[in-house]
Order: C-alpha cells, then sequence, then structure tokens
C-alpha cells in the first residue's frame, strides 16, 4: 500500500506525508478526531471562513518542519533520519490535547493543559506503536540534547506558530496577518547548538511580530469573538452546575463522563483521559443546540444566544472595570431583559487581555549577525520596542 | 445601528451587505443555519480544508450578483433598485432548504428536492418580512418578466455556479478548478433580453467548462468522496428502519421528527419542515459518534468507518456492474469481514455517475458575436465536443 | 469605437478605464512614453521581476482612485463626475514628469523635480485637450477647495503609495511589503472636510506603516540596488564632463539636448522639455551599451560593470563615514585595479538615507475614533513609536 | 564567498542557486545578457505587465528542474549529483541563443534557429569553464543513454513549457492560462527509462493543455499583439534593406555587425555570433526611436506606430486571404494615408497561425495507468479531441 499520501492544502498547495508511521499516526482515531476540533473555535461567527481544524494545523505545521529541517541540512547541519521524523512526530501530535473549540475551553472540561494532555496521549500512543514515539517525545519534552529540535516545535520561531498565523490568517480573510514564513525558514539556522535567524531575515521577523500582534488584536480577542467566547464558557460552567445539581439530562456520553468524575481524582484520570478522546466540537453544538429550549434562564439565554448567532456586547477598557459599573450594568440588563438580578449576574462577565509584540525576557529570538556574533531582537538599534497592551473588558448580553 | 457591515472572505477578500433588509435577512436563524451545513459534506475526508459552509456560498453569490449587477449597469441596462435588492435576496436565500451535508442527503430526511423546500421557506420569510420578499420570489421562480435576472440565478451561467466552483476549488485546494469568475462577469451582457457572453469572453467560458469537469471527476466524484457518501446514505436509511422497527434511540429531536413522519402526509409537512430548520450537519455527527456503539452490526460498521474515516473501496467502471461480480464481491466482504451475506449485501452498493461538459440541449451558454448575432456556444467552431462520461461503480468495506 | 477598455493587470486582475478623455490620455506619447521608463530603475538587478514601468504604476493608481471614490460616495459624500474625472486624470498624469531610471536620475538629466515637470506637461496636455484637464490641474495643486482630492493624490495615505508599494512588493516578490490596500481604502472617510481612516483601521494601517519601512531597507535601499544606481549617477556624470570637453559622442538625439543646455537658462526650458518626452531608459542603457567601449577608464569601468552587474560594495554605518577610512578606500581599490588614485577617488561615493516610520510633524494620519473624535495616529496609545532610522555608506568598486 | 543565492521571484517565491558552478554561469556576460531580453516581446503593448525577461524565464525553469528532479529521485529514481548539475545547466542554458524580442525576430536578425545558437554558445562557454558543460550539452543534444533528462528539457511535457506558461500567464494577468505546475511535477515519473505522467494526473494534464490553448489565441496570437510583431518585422526587413543600400545609418554596432555580413558565409558566423551576444531589446528600441525621424515614409511609418502604440488591424479569417480582397486593401490604405500603392503594399502583411491542442503524432504525453500499461494521452476515453485551429490573417494600417 502506497503510504507517501499527497495532500491538497489551500495554505501551502501540497503537503506529503513523509514516511509510514507518520502515515499510520495519521490514521489513528486520535489524530482523526482532531478533524473534528476548529482551531478557532468560534471566530467563525465573525470571521466565516475560519472554519479550519486542528488537523488541517497539525499537518501544516508538520509540513513547515520538513521544510525547515530541509533548509537546515542545506546549510550543513547534521540531522538523521530518526531525528527528522521524531521532530515531524512530536509537531504532528502536539495539538493531540486539545479539546473541542481548542482555547476557549481550555481547562473547564478537564482541569488540565492541553500539552499536558499531549503529552499523556503520546506516550499511550507510544505503546500502541512500540515505543516508535520514544524520540519524538523526549524532543517534545525538551529532554533531548539537541535543543533546538525542541526549539522549532516550541520558542517564539516554532514551526507551530508560523503555521497558525499562516492559516488563521488565510481562512479568516484578514491579510494583514500573513506572514512570510517560507522566508523565516530559509533564514533559520543552527549556531553553536541553538536556533537563530540570519540577521538578512530581521525585516521578516519585524512583520511576523507586527502580523502577530494584528491577529491577536484583529482575529483572536476580536470584541465579537470574545463575547461568544466567554457565552460559551458561562454555558458549559452553568451546564456543570446544573448536571450536578440533577436538573441538565446529557446526551453526550463523554460529556457525561468528564462531569461526573474529577481530574483532581487519579483513579478518575484515566477514564477521562478515555471520554475526553471521544469528546469533539459537536458534543458541545449538540449540546447547545438541545438546551435552546432547556428551562433553566440562563442556559436557555446562553444557549439561544450562540446558535443564532446573538451574541453579547463587550466593552473594553484600559483601566479595570469599576465595581459600580458593574452594578449599573447588571440592573441595565436585569431591566432590560426583565431578568432577576441573579441572573442578569449570572450572564456578565469580566477579564483582562495582555499581548506583548515581543517579550525578550520570557523568550528570545536570536539573530546572527554577519560577524557571527548573536545578539537578542530587541538588541537591534531602534528596530523594535516592547509594546505590552492590556485591555479590560465587561461582557453583557444586549437587549434584542 | 449600521447594517452596511462588511464581511471578510478569503474568497473574494470582502463582502459587503448592500442594503438594511439583507442584513436583517442574514441574521434569521433560517440563514444562520447554514452556517452548521458544510458545502460538500463529507468532501474534506479527502480535502481536508473543504470544510466552508452554505452560509459562506450564500454571501459569496450574493456578492457576485451585486458584481453583474454593476457589469450590466455600466453597459446602459437599467436596473432598479428593487430590482438589484430583489436579485440579491434570491440568491442570498437559493440553497436555505438544503439540509445536512447537502446533496449527500438529499431527499432522504425529507423526500423534497432543496429547491422546492427552499421556495417554501422564502414564502414563510415573506410573511415575516410584510411581503418584502414577494419580487425576490417572483425572480427566483422565474415568473419576473425579466427572465435574464432570473438566468443569473439558475442557468448555465448562473453566479450561483460561479460562486460554488471558485470557492470549492479554493478550499479544496484543488488549484486546477479555478475559474476566472471576474472576467466571465464582466463578459456578461443582456441582448434583446437574454443573457448573453460577449465574444471575446469564449477562452473564459471554455476555461470554465474544463474548470467544472475537472471539479466533477477530481472533487465531488472523487471515489472516496463517493465512497463517504454512499456509507452515509446506507447509514441513515439502516438508521430510519431501525428506528421504525423501535431499535434505535436518538437524541435529536428533528431527527425523530423526520423518521417519525412522512413528507406524502400533508398534515406532516408543517413539523417536517419546522424541524428541518432546526437540523443541521452536528445532529448526523453527533448520531453517527453515538452509532458507533449500537449493537446493529451494520450501523455500527458504517457510523464507525465514517468517524474514524475507515472508508470504503470504491471501484468505476465504463460498463454496468455484473451481477455475477457483484455476488463475489458480496462473498468476499462476508468472508473478509467475518460477516454474514445478508450484512454483507446490506453494505454494499452501485450505482452510476453521469456527466456532461457541456450540453446545450438542456441549457445553453449563448455567445454574443461582433456583428451582433447571437450563437449557441457549440456553434462556436472547433471549440467544445460534448463530452459525456459515463461511470458506474460498486462500493464495498475495505479489509483491514 | 469602444473606449471603456479593460486592461489585464497581474496586481488587481482588471483596470477599466473609466471614461473617453482617460482613454484618449492613455493614447498620448507623452503617458505612453512611460512604458519605457521602469518603476523601480536597477532594483531588478537585485530583484529580477522588479521591470514594472511608471505606465503600470499610472493605471494602477487611477484604479485605486475609482475605488476610493466609490467607497466614498457610498458613505454619502457627495462627487460630482467631472470631480471624480479630474481626480482619475490627476492621479493618471502625476508622474508624467518622471524621467529615464525614475528617482535615480532625478535631477541630473534636467535639474528640476518630477513632479514640476509633471505639472508642466500636464498643463501642455491641456491646451491640446481644449481645457478639459482644468480642474485636474488644480486638484493636483490642492488649489481645489475640496482638500481631501489633493490628499487622495498626495499625502500620507494616497493612492499613489497604495499602488506603488503594492506593486514594487509584488513585482520584487518581497511579500512582507504587501499592504491590505483595498481594507485601508474601504476605511477612508470624508469628515469635516478631511480625509481620514475610521478607527477599526488601524491594523491595516499599522501594517501599512511596517511594510513601508520593510520596503524601503529591503528593496528601495537594499545595498545591490543602492551600488547600481551609484554607479549610474557617477556614470551620467562623468558623461556629461565628457561630452562638455568633446570627448564622448552621444548617439540618442535626447541626451545631447539635455547635455548641450541648462535648465538655469529659461529659454532651454521648452526645448530640454520636448527632448525630455522623447527620453527614456532605452537611451541610458544604449549609452551604457556603448561606453562599455569608451577610452576613459572611469566611464569604460562604470558602464561595463552596470551592463555585466559587476557591482560596487556597498558599506552601511550608523555614524559618518571617517575621512582616514575613506582615504584607505581610495588606496585599495587604486592598488587592487591598478587605477591612478584619482581615477579610483571618482568611483567612490558616499552618502546618506534617512527613513522614519511615520512622521506626523510632517505629514499626519488622522484618525477618526467612533466617538467622531480625530486624532493623530500617533496619538493611538502604545500604536506605534516614531522611528527615524539612518544610515551612512560608502560605495566602491569590489576587485573582481 | 556565499553562492548559493536565493532570488525573489514573484511567481515561485523563491528560487535557490543549487550550486556553484550555476552561480558563476548566471555571472556570465552570456546569461545575463538575458536580463534585455523580454520574454513576450511587444506582448507588453497589450498586456502591460508582459515584461518578464529570458533571463527571469531561465531562473525558474531551473528551478522546476530542481523540484522535478527532487520527485523523481523520491520515487526511487537514482540521479547522481552530476546529472542533476547538468540538467540544471542544460535548462539555464536552453534559451541563451534567443535574440531581441526573441520568437518575433527569429531567423530574421540572424538566419539561424536560436536553438542552434544556444547550443553554439554553450561550446563556448564548455571551452571557458573547461568542459565542465560536457555532459549539460550531451543532454540538450539527446546525446545522453537516459533520454528522459532531455525528455525534461524538450518535449510536451519539459519543465521549459511548464514555467513559461506558469510565468506568462502570472505576468499578462490572464489568470485563465494558469497551470499546476506543482501538480504536474509531483506526477512525472521515469518508467521503462521514459518519462511518464502518473494516471491520477491526467485532470492537471488536461487542465495544461486547455490552460496553453488560452495562452496561444488569448496571448500569444492577440490581434494587436499580433499586428506589433508584422511592423517590427516590417521595420527591420525594411531597415536591413536601407542598410544595404547606403540609407540608413545606424548607431548600433552589432546591428550594423548583423546587417553586413550573411550566415551563409562560414567565415562570417564568428563575428555575427560575437555581435549577436552584444545584441538585446535596447539596440531594437533605439533604432525604432530614432528611425521617427528618418526619412523614409515606410520605416517612419512603421517606427512612429511601433513606439507611440499606434498599431495595424489584423482581421483573422479560416480561409485563405482572397487576392482581390488584399488588392481592396491596398488600394484603400493608399487611399486614407494619402501614400503610393507601392509604399501601402510593403505596409500590408499577410500570414497564417495554426495551434493544436496535442498533437500526438508529433510528440505524445504518456500516462502511465494503475494497471502499470502507458497509453498516449489521446487513448484515454473521451478526453481529448485534437483540436487543431487554423487562421489567416491580414494586417494593415489603421487610418488615425
Amino acid at each position: 500500500m502506497n503510504k507517501r499520501k499527497i495532500f491538497n492544502d489551500p495554505v501551502y498547495g501540497f503537503v506529503t506525508i513523509p514516511n509510514e508511521i507518520i502515515y499510520d499516526l495519521i490514521q489513528h482515531p486520535y489524530v482523526q478526531r482532531l478533524r473534528r476540533i476548529t482551531q478557532l473555535g468560534l471566530t467563525h461567527l465573525t470571521y466565516p471562513g475560519a472554519l479550519h481544524t486542528r488537523f488541517q494545523h497539525a499537518l501544516g505545521a508538520m509540513h513547515l518542519m520538513t521544510l525547515a529541517i530541509e533548509v537546515l541540512k542545506s546549510k550543513g547541519e547534521k540531522i538523521s533520519e530518526a531525528e527528522a521524523e521524531a521532530a515531524c512526530i512530536a509537531i504532528l501530535l502536539h495539538d493531540i490535547g486539545h479539546g473541542p473549540f481548542s482555547h476557549a475551553l481550555e481547562g473547564l472540561l478537564l482541569d488540565a493543559h492541553h500539552e499536558d494532555l499531549s503529552l499523556m496521549l503520546m506516550q499511550k500512543l507510544n505503546d500502541e506503536f512500540g515505543g516508535a514515539l520514544s524520540l519524538a517525545i523526549d524532543i517534545f519534552k525538551g529532554d533531548y540534547h539537541k535543543k533546538w529540535l525542541h526549539e522549532l516545535i516550541s520558542s517564539q520561531l516554532d514551526v507551530d506558530r508560523l503555521d497558525y498565523l499562516n492559516r488563521d490568517s488565510f481562512y479568516s480573510g484578514v491579510m494583514e496577518g500573513k506572514i512570510g514564513y517560507d522566508r523565516i525558514i530559509k533564514m533559520l539556522k543552527i549556531h553553536r547548538g541553538q536556533l537563530v535567524v540570519e540577521e538578512k531575515g530581521i525585516y521578516s521577523i519585524e512583520n511576523y511580530l507586527v502580523a502577530r500582534k494584528i491577529m491577536y488584536w484583529q482575529v483572536y480577542l476580536h470584541k465579537t469573538v470574545l463575547a461568544a467566547e466567554r457565552m460559551l464558557v458561562h454555558a458549559i460552567t452553568r451546564a456543570r452546575e446544573l448536571y450536578t445539581q440533577g436538573k441538565l439530562e446529557l446526551t453526550s456520553g463523554p460529556m457525561k463522563e468528564v462531569f461526573s468524575r474529577s481530574w483532581y481524582n487519579e483513579s478518575d484520570q484515566v477514564p477521562m483521559m478515555l471520554a475526553f478522546t471521544r469528546l469533539d466540537d459537536h458534543d458541545i453544538i449538540m449540546f447547545l443546540k438541545q438546551s435552546q429550549y432547556h428551562e433553566d434562564t440562563v442556559l436557555r439565554y446562553l444557549a439561544t444566544g450562540l446558535i443564532q448567532r446573538r451574541l453579547f456586547r463587550v466593552e473594553l477598557s484600559e483601566s479595570e472595570i469599576a465595581d459600580t459599573y458593574r452594578l449599573q450594568v447588571v440592573e441595565r440588563v436585569a431591566k432590560n431583559l426583565a431578568l432577576s438580578k441573579d441572573v442578569a449576574s449570572a450572564l456578565i462577565s469580566e477579564g483582562c487581555e495582555v499581548t506583548e509584540m515581543y517579550a525578550p525576557d520570557q523568550e528570545e529570538i536570536r539573530i546572527l549577525l554577519k560577524n557571527d556574533a548573536i545578539v537578542d531582537l530587541s538588541g537591534i538599534e531602534s528596530v523594535f520596542s516592547t509594546q505590552r497592551i492590556t485591555r479590560h473588558y465587561i461582557c453583557y448580553p444586549k437587549p434584542y
């Protein structure tokens, strides 16, 4: 059987499966499940094209990994077949632990970070594949001695980010978020064991950082997207409460499982994991569709709003939301929608979003100068000013 | 409130909502539901990017309609505001009667054609909107005296096809299917009451017909897509049987409704329609996910195969499938999968697909020559040979 | 005769000629001459695709003008047919005064700025066209009372820049320079008589300013491009000296004209202008090709280097080039190439390039906030830091 | 010195120079000269973007060669470093023998075919490079035992065609001519020593053949392009006559050389070749610019028309142009333009253009079926009908 399959990818044209084990992994239900998890959750309510999945992202990131490895090899870096394969496996599986709606519900269904879940699932796959994923897991965890292989998977310049910025920009149609991923990859180099960018690539890096900032404020933190995600979080939180109180019937088996157990009970973790691997966006959307007719006002309100796209209003502010203002909003909502203040309160949420264009204190981007010195990006004269943007928000139902 | 909203569209860049009533229609749950119906059903199992929805297609076709109207006006055609608005409404709503997975399940859940359902729903909306859709409905039905307005919605060169070919090619990543929609639109003209293409556009038309043929054989009738759709049809058919026999519990309310009633009972039509407007891809996928654990072997086999993407094999043939061959396949499947011959038979299907590059006997493409004569496309010397391609197929489970 | 011609444009797809007078102007030899003047001079020696002409740019900028006018009209701005036509004419002709190699030789053949020459030629055309360009000229000069029409032609956000950034990025293949011209145009508005950008467009503006900076340093001031342009300037300067001394024969009539006269003699201006309208890139390149065999070492060296693409080395520095360093370079060049120090000196040049990301003191970009206030872009919190980048350079022959 | 240079290419993004000798060849004046020869001659008078050069095409075709070799290697074909390098050299230099305006003037300045001139120049380069091009020359001539290496350079599916169709479509803006070059290359295979296409690539091949036909009729044989090229041929023919008669002074050295000698004198061939390597589009355009003021009516008329873009009219006809019609045209032109009948006759030309969509009798496209048989494309049921299109034309001055 021919396992050198080629996928058509609207973003890169073609993505070639580099070898058999990758092919077999893609066939596995854990990876196939990613076909049913959208990359950007409810973003499509604002950008109708943003329906791409974690599956597409996993293939895309793997494609960029093969390009990066090719470039590094062409610059004289020794990379064994086994290392190349392991790096591809690690990036293919890096998001396997994402649940429904990716980040929006992170930590809410299972109280665990998706990277930890990814690792657990990779270990389970390693058992199934007779240890063939061991090196991939070492690289994923950062335990392998060639640290730069881990950096290709997780750092300021990893192929994960390159693919998702590229792909999210493509599918949302926000072309200002487009990055020169191919040029950035061509400028990568390993220098004294570290992943660096050659000096002549700094404008591509600048473009990348600005594009990323634009994607944050124009897409990821877009007010309507934020509103939808807050509504979803409220709906799931409310559902768990109602379910615990015996006031909600669920039709999704895996949802029942994760609602009935606690990640903090060690004995619950295995069954929760198994349920998790059967859980995807469809469980949540069917739950919302059915909840449009539920007797609880709050749940019904949220579910109907999400399905019919009548979304909350979001107000952004540079300073914290004052308590007095919050009270005003509660009263206004209660009055407008003829709800009790308790219900109104339950619908309203607050929070804070912070983005930083480039934060060298956390993770640096290393530039290799022509004189062979390495400087941090922020050391390049007058190119970047670190910009931290903070926005507080309050989110509440509009009167219709 | 500003209703001149702009949508980002990866295909066209931007789509502008031309006026208030269009905005209000888009907000209606009937149109919002199209966000949950993929344009190409299960095609994404072969082309992972093909996840775009009927909602995007509706907006895109409306966008092309505004372009076409602008072009025709610039060539001196008188088109009133009301006509332009009605044409936009008609195209926006032309697919509102599509059910889950669009064509794949057409006629299977409700025994009605999607265009009739679209019309019924448009009439319902017309009531809600106080008669504001009357002209749109006339145009949609072909009752309006300017027949070319109907031709823009439904003919060999309608904006429906221009958008879907364009969009399906874009999202599947099959760039050979890309068409020069903008050039074709710029070449449109009304000549003696008929929609025609100016002579200098014939190469764009040829490119369009070939691209269409390629999309048929490379995407719409791709063997794996065909397999997945046949499996889905089998699964739904089996589900209805089991449900009728009391052997299947359904969690989707609207599925229960449509399975419990018959479109041939006139009194059932209204409740079926209402259920239909609550039915979308998610009901079907959740049904499949749950059916992976059902006791009926056939249903379980089909559901698991679709969810885990273990799809049937399709064999194509220019001649009809011989009975003897069919029997061989049944035996082989029964043996390989350790099934009874009855079950094996129930999993196997046959059929026939026909495409024609250009069928002037059905609907012609009129070319306006420089000397002002109109000829049918097939009358242009040696450009087109009508090609009818017929493929019989047999579709059956692979051994894994 | 049909004058509603459509041009194919790789950048925008199609450019439609909006009316007859524009058609007739495009046919005029003054505009046709722009077909023989590249937009980016010698940039193609580094970016082989950058061969696009002032003619394409003129059409492209006109296209964006029609889009901008359409957007402003759709937002309720009254713009008469005559105003729209005049704005299109003004932008079509805004670069008509550019000479061979555009900016590279600006002021060197004729001691005049290209905008003044554009105005002179527009006035000449106005005579030929019986005064039909009067309003266009008023707008071009900024004399028309609707100042924002002039701002569309010349300001921080004019369609000139939008087209050239877009086009230069497209043809050079530096996709980091791509801008969201369509989104920026859709965000334009006239507010109290001023051209402004709506607040939701600020990320597109930020993207635009960064893209512009990238185009400056990656393309316009690319070291090799800078080297080639310095060589060209030297070659022309040397040619004028030799011609004046009777040591150079020229075969280009218009070159003889402009070398024999002085722009400071008022009586010379008319014949110089006429010669100028016959001068284009080809005169210069043929001069260089022929000068490869000239007896003057300096001219021969420069001409051969340009034709065979053996270009000078450029060194950039944040501080001024020290005199001692310059002397070292002269000696090194003299020794390496076996030239006298005089000749070596004549080949070496120095200079300084400055770019500023956004200089609100010179020309501002006005943002229209949602509360209807107008602020300068730099007033938007933490978005932009004004960045002035200065680079001194020294440019000298490499040893081959 | 780093010779692994990367070129930005608007068509492919990046083109990487694969090794040192290729780098050195690109630096050679013979290859640099291709920067001054446009790929499509005067086509830009109709498609203003079509200004790309033979230099870009040479790099692009070389890029596709590296892709093709990579694909074939990945399918198990053994290709040595030396073979890969030679194939790249051969394709890089395959058009080095093209003269000014490529095909338009082919055989007119030198009575030799460009492929023969390419070979002569490659042999000269082989001397300069100490025999390093011997294998490349063998492949180019078809003398190397692996015939498919030659087929990659010259056959129905060579990378030459793939690049030029792709590139010409890109720069002309005729997107209907776009081909899926990447998919076609991915479908190439060597089967029993022959270059074949895998069966699943047939729709890409069909798209390619139709795109090619469209490019022929929409671009290469576009009426205005044909007119311009006929005018150029007339102008050069007239120039040679006048020069021979001592009635024309030429300023271009190489033009004088080729006009003074004859390719049929063997002793003239070397000096003609040397002149030829100094001849490019600029010599011809300068000659036209200067000829606008020449005393010969015919030459002046043609030169002015070409420079000011007042082009001839072309009439196409399926049958031959009748003698009587020709006489009528002569009379009409003579009268309209107040010319003698002799002069009018000298301006008028006739000819015939033939294209064939696919001519298996000349060169076949071999399809590798899944059962390992090879069939000619035309053997695939009902896909292709061989279409030969013939057009006679007559070309004459319009009255202005």
